[in-house]
């Protein structure tokens, strides 16, 4: 994502005061794709598409140096729907918890359908590293996001069946340590911010990577409590590279899920594996991946719901800010196993999906 | 709707790359007015309102230009309420799909009460014309916008009682040509995206306007299928010219409906006349219509349901962006017909509205 | 809140004409802290918390000269959540207006949880003074902002136990005079905007302020019709002051309450007595204050539920728009009182809190 700064000249201030020379970056990205998915036993679905490539958002961002080395930072991105104004369905529940109907609300798409759900978070940044406090991304989805050639998104989205490592968390603070020779440390924390209980839902995640030109290698750890806040509902372990070779660039990644759900029997044990490529090809990116989900957990009911995934796309730059795209997966669903190829945005209806689009950065 | 085009300087871009020239245009309108409906069996209502002459709204779009004559633009838009937090209420329905209760969320006043649900999408246009995907207005409604003196807004909104050929279509792709002597053919569709039925709720419509000098002609088409994807629900045939005069500019349309919704035993078949003037005076504009409304349609249970409705208004402007506004109208309903008489915005509460306020455009 | 003003310079104008000089400012705050509340039965709350000292917030506000003295301006500004993309809860009601369930809805964490929900309005100023209409601070919670040494934010919000003059009024209409010697007057109604009862729900309120130097003092009344439009529910009388000698500013606030609720057998009757310091120190400001709620309603079941509040408070800028603040206060509940230790934003979980965080103004 090249993202334009579009900052803003300062031309006065409020109330007489002199002021603070500032900017504000405002960015985005309009993704429409016409997507065509099959394998549903209820049929084909063709669908006009917001976010096939990334979810199509609308940002805001700024930097203010403090003197010393020391610079406040913000950024601020909801997601919205470049495709429709359908509302989305909610759930209505009674006092007891339990379903009773559902209801509409409005849609943005991505983000958890939260306005500003996809980023929202203040940032201190310094000699000392870096520190962000809000909604953020959490470690082990940027690794996976690093590592998939199609940056999960795409039909092929790696986290159409590798779990994301909750993908963004909520309430958390992230720490980064300065680059010391291409090595990068992280921690965060997202807080389950239950009354009395410190624990319930908390997220933790931990990760070192390292990047140097044609190298990205990267182990990302990921524990998500239970709810009642005993013990672990999944943690996992990820460990992903890519080496540049010009004419190709290599992807490869496994990660280890294991967690002992609240009340579950049996522990979770999933390995996934996948290997891919990035082909420089006629102006264009070609990408292709092979994604193996070896699910070994002993369920007493089912259990064993195994999936593979091949994906291949290409992406088209008509301008700096502009592409065309298309990209095909299909998933193997084994042993009763329900995967479906989504996209960035969309979980999909099916197991193949067929898309082309135009994705517009401002 | 004049609005400015605020251009953001480029200063620098992102991850060191040489920036393309980049704009992003920041646009909107403010509409408060005061509002007396009367004509309701419970009384009247007072109110002050968002979005009498327009939906009050605010606004993202930009331009890329790709060479080669080729550009790449957006528009996002959403509508919120700038008179009132209030929340908008939505149904609760339960498994079997039978209303329950009710529910609020928040309100974005116009739009299908949706986040940028105005306007989004993403366009290609070039020296084949002009192609855009997303949700935009349907070619039936910006013909009747057109040829309404009112413009679709004040109190006396011709789409108080002429169905307006869907509005904004979801999930839509619209194409026009290159205007040809002043010819200009448009063609859309909004897909119904479900799965296994590509034609259920789908929406199709077609254009041909023809816009030199003083006059404005349009014809267009628009055509709702059934949710089961049998049969058209509604089908209207548009027809409108406008002849600016000078001292006055005339306006007239018709609209004719037919269409078998699921179950119908009979056929829709509803005949909308438009007759309006708009005069110069004073320094502002006088507008006034007639619009007669004969349902002609032979449900079992009611029908005939006729109205007509007559509008005066006039607009002053204090600058280009800021201007002064009141209109009133009047509905007659016969036969049990339950016609009101809103605005851009509101559905109105009486059959009598009268309203003065000012509109901001920014 | 120091905002600065980001003007955007215009380049063009659509449709080819002229362009009046045109100029938007984007505002904003994202304010992060670290929240502690204790006291409650259940145990502790710790929470990564959106808008501490004020709410997050992104602002959109321009001002148009239309000559002679007279200027168009509006202000649209929504609440966002800086922590989190979690859902709020909303209740379900059934048609008998029984509350059946919950669902969820987007949160926009202020500003009664709407897009542009903490202010939206459109103004007028020359010399009669400044109109404005929409949604806008009352004049009540303005004077307590003003005269609340935290500013109606921090862990002492003056409002977590005074009652804030309904914060803000939908459908409102607003004027203040000019300012005279450094008094300025100001009325206020907030329309109830039912259909055949006109006084239902409706506010209104007159302030009259003097500012001039270290000086600030200001009368306020606010009046709350019941919804069904018989006397009313609330009325607040509120008196406060401040004087800065420079070594400290002192502030000193009394309200108090009257109204008879629908259905109500008594009068409500309340006196709240505030008292606070400002006080400059280390670069930074030291706030304390005490709060006295005095509830003498003879309510049958219950009453006489009073409280007191002590908080404390210190802000140090780190840049003219990049603060750090922490902040802590205790309520004291008596006879069943369930006052709870807020913030600018949340509403808190127990009679204790503590917070630190960093607030960026842009």
């Amino acid at each position: 994502m090249k993202k334009s700064l579009l900052a803003l000249a300062v031309l006065t201030a409020v109330t007489g005061a002199a002021s603070a020379q500032s900017t504000v970056t405002l960015y985005g990205k309009v993704d429409l794709g016409l997507v065509l998915d099959s394998g549903n036993p209820n049929g084909k679905s063709v669908r006009i598409s917001s976010g096939v490539t990334g979810g199509s958002r609308l940002g805001f961002k700024g930097v203010e140096d403090l003197g010393g080395g020391l610079k406040a930072s913000f950024q601020l991105e909801t997601g919205y729907c470049a495709d429709s104004a359908a509302p989305t369905s909610v759930p209505v529940k009674n006092s007891a918890g339990a379903t009773i109907g559902t209801t509409t609300t409005t849609s943005f798409c991505t983000g958890s359908n939260a306005f500003m759900g996809r980023q929202a978070h203040g940032d201190l940044t310094g000699a000392f590293g870096a520190m962000s406090a809000g909604r953020q991304y959490s470690i082990g989805f940027t690794n996976l996001t690093t590592v998939d050639p199609f940056g999960t998104g795409f039909a092929g989205a790696s986290n159409n069946i590798i779990e994301a490592s909750g993908t963004r968390l909520n309430n958390s603070f992230h720490y980064d340590t300065p680059s010391l020779a291409g090595f990068v440390g992280s921690v965060e924390i997202g807080l389950g911010e239950q009354t009395g209980n410190w624990q319930g839902g908390r997220e933790t995640g931990a990760g070192l990577t390292y990047a140097s030109g044609p190298v990205y290698a990267g182990f990302s750890f990921y524990d998500l409590s239970n709810t009642n806040g005993q013990g672990a509902a999944r943690k996992n372990y990820t460990l992903g590279a890519t080496y540049d070779f010009g004419v190709v660039k290599l992807h490869a990644l496994g990660q280890k899920s294991t967690g002992t759900p609240t009340g579950a029997t049996v522990n979770l044990d999933v390995l996934d594996l996948l290997g891919g490529v990035t082909v420089p090809l006629a102006g264009g990116s070609l990408m292709a991946d092979y994604i193996n989900h070896n699910d070994r957990t002993k369920f007493s009911a089912g259990g064993n719901k195994d999936a593979n995934q091949i994906a291949i796309g290409y992406i088209y730059p008509l301008s700096k800010r502009t592409s065309v795209y298309s990209s095909f997966a299909r998933i193997i669903d084994k042993n009763g196993a329900t995967f479906t190829v989504g996209n960035a945005t969309e979980s999909g209806t099916g197991n193949k999906s067929f898309d082309f689009g135009v994705v517009h950065n401002f």
